[in-house]
């Protein structure tokens, strides 16, 4: 059986920026189909409707309670992720969530058990962890070519604080800054490449601009169970832009401006007051009035979180957009990623071996939870101004 | 008078490799004379009296006698430098003494107090902290127009540990690994920028080849007493070379082959044991049967330490080897250096002020105290598990 004759049937809760984003692989991608949804706009609906043909319904239970919805998507904002969850799987459905899994080490240990006592699946996705050179990278460290990983590298400057957000996005508590929208993205790549387990985490944040008062950059350290560590630097208040070292390639797999980071702080000037700020988003989004729907064409480039090096005993691993660039002791090649045919197709790939092939996800539960451990001690460690060591933490699983 | 007419009269200690490495600013700059020298290697001293017609000497106390020597210049091997600065300075020399100051703190403050009860000028470097970009990069932060240092991120992947080594270069009790010879680099050039008063260190460093048993790479945290904080990360064992993002310049200011640390690896599997690969070592320096003079025409770029970004409150910085790349509200634009006529005159124009124009040295002995507290606390915060908070911090001299 083809797999669209058999497509894994989601019911999707929220329509905002992580629906959007996510929009182009799932009109694209014969493995899945949408077929319900809620979102408190009404036009997010009426689109959603005119689009999918799927039922729109008056709130996330309904979702959750319809009888063909067989996966539920939640890519509500993160503070909303815990009970939606549990939502989901009391209604014997299986989960996809956005990342973060949640804000709190207590939410993700229910979100796990409600999951586990109903017998329902949970992903945590898209992260930038399922990108495609990510996945390759861990290949070739798992094919043993290269010995064990001694160090790990990352780094990415962006302009993240200075896109149009919501006054939540701005604000810690309540799931705002870039420890738990970026750094969830870049620890669970660092995590997946130097085995999963991390001991301790030493951290600095910075939050260097009193208008946006949340955290805009941090700088960390990480030691594994396995000996390796990890230096991981995030800068959300970027004027400059690591992507000029990807090839000029952005984070969506698309050539990118060089002076995207000052054009996104043109735009901020017109910006008037929170309220205007929250509504530009919302029109960029999915039924928005400034909704386009992102190019659907095959790109010719990965995804990307921005530079990362990965050393071996006796290699080192670059990530770029296209692939892996290999230096060892016979010189250096690079190993190409297969560019997916659909942006973020790894997500549904990931979706489908768990849905349809009974398989392990890579980007399970207690993955997912380790990670938020991560993040949450990156803010613990600027607090106390120290290690903090990490108990929930997991290698990555046989996928 | 022109400095010809009166140029400072250097004698030298120890005609080895870092000598080897400023002798062509040496050869090239009128502004210093050299007028003796003592080194154990007859071949040397031999050279060094046909080379500059120098007087050569048994002894190095017998060129800190020697009346017509004015500075001193220590180019020993680290371990040696705490006691011939101190019997230059009972001496009346003032001293210029090569990277790191000393091993310890204690030796550094005997330094310092004997330099002082002397009444002698003291000067350390050549560090790469006198790079004309850092300069360059530290008074477009004086000048105010970007505000406060908010973060500096330094990274730099070499093949330090697989060039040729002296046995005691790999064993840290005498000042081998890269903690005492590179971050002496990197830390000089991350406090320059940040303000130079560090707060606290957390680092991790890294034995990960048994046959070369010291510190091969470390990645660091600093915080500064301003807020500023800093991440460093070295990597000796680099197969990958950070040079690849300095425009394919290598750290002397030339340009580099992108293979450069592939042939590093190549050429090692030739050594066959200690004795020769030290024997190759000395064999490259001054009077050595394999030396040859570094090329003395005008480089067209800059010595750099690899990727250094500053990240000020309006505007990030990025070192390059031919100046500064500005990023800020105005967009990008480019600050050339001026490029040093002679590699590596910075430490002469820094050595000039201070023997004749009566400056304070940037680079004198409280500075690099400091310097020497960070690597130390490097090497401290690995042993100990946590953060090291440091005591003898100073800040960037008036210069």
């Amino acid at each position: 059986m083809s797999p669209s004759a058999n497509p894994v049937r989601l019911g999707v809760l929220g329509l905002g920026r992580a629906f959007t984003l996510m929009l182009p692989t799932f009109m694209a991608d014969s493995r899945v189909k949408l077929v319900a949804a809620f979102d408190p706009r009404p036009d997010a609906r009426t689109a959603f409707a005119q689009t999918f043909g799927g039922r729109v319904h008056e709130s996330a239970e309904a979702v959750c309670a319809d009888p063909d919805v067989e996966w539920v998507y939640v890519a509500t904002p993160h503070q909303m992720h815990a009970e939606q969850v549990q939502l989901a799987a009391r209604h014997g459905k299986h989960v996809l969530v956005e990342k973060p899994m949640a804000l709190s080490l207590a939410d993700c240990a229910k979100m796990i058990d409600v999951c586990e006592v109903a017998g329902t699946q949970l992903i945590v996705g898209h992260s930038h962890s399922f990108n495609a050179p990510v996945l390759l990278a861990r290949q070739l460290i798992d094919s043993g070519a290269f010995g064990r990983v001694c160090m790990v590298h990352a780094m990415q400057y962006t302009d993240f604080l200075y896109r149009p957000r919501r006054p939540e996005e701005l604000d810690t508590a309540q799931g705002g800054g870039v420890v738990f929208s970026q750094a969830a993205h870049q620890v669970d790549i660092v995590r997946l490449l130097a085995g999963g387990e991390v001991s301790s985490v030493r951290a600095l944040t910075g939050r260097w601009d009193p208008t946006r008062p949340t955290e805009g950059a941090y700088s960390a350290l990480l030691t594994f169970a396995n000996g390796a560590f990890a230096s991981a630097t995030y800068n959300g208040y970027g004027f400059y832009d690591t992507d000029l070292l990807m090839d000029g390639v952005g984070e969506m797999g698309r050539p990118k401006s060089r002076d995207a980071h000052y054009q996104t702080r043109v735009r901020m000037k017109t910006v008037t007051d929170e309220a205007q700020e929250a509504a530009v988003k919302t029109e960029r989004n999915f039924g928005g009035s400034l909704f386009t729907l992102a190019a659907t064409e095959a790109p010719d480039a990965c995804q990307h979180f921005g530079p990362v090096l990965v050393s071996c005993e006796h290699g080192d691993l670059r990530l770029t957009p296209r692939g892996v660039q290999v230096f060892d002791e016979n010189g250096s090649r690079f190993v190409p990623a297969v560019v997916p045919a659909v942006p973020r197709a790894e997500v549904i790939d990931e979706l489908w071996t768990v849905a349809r092939e009974s398989r392990v996800p890579l980007h399970g539960g207690r993955w997912s939870q380790a990670t938020v451990e991560v993040c949450l001690a990156l803010l613990e460690s600027q607090r106390a101004g120290q290690d903090i060591m990490l108990k929930h933490q997991v290698a990555l699983p046989r996928h």
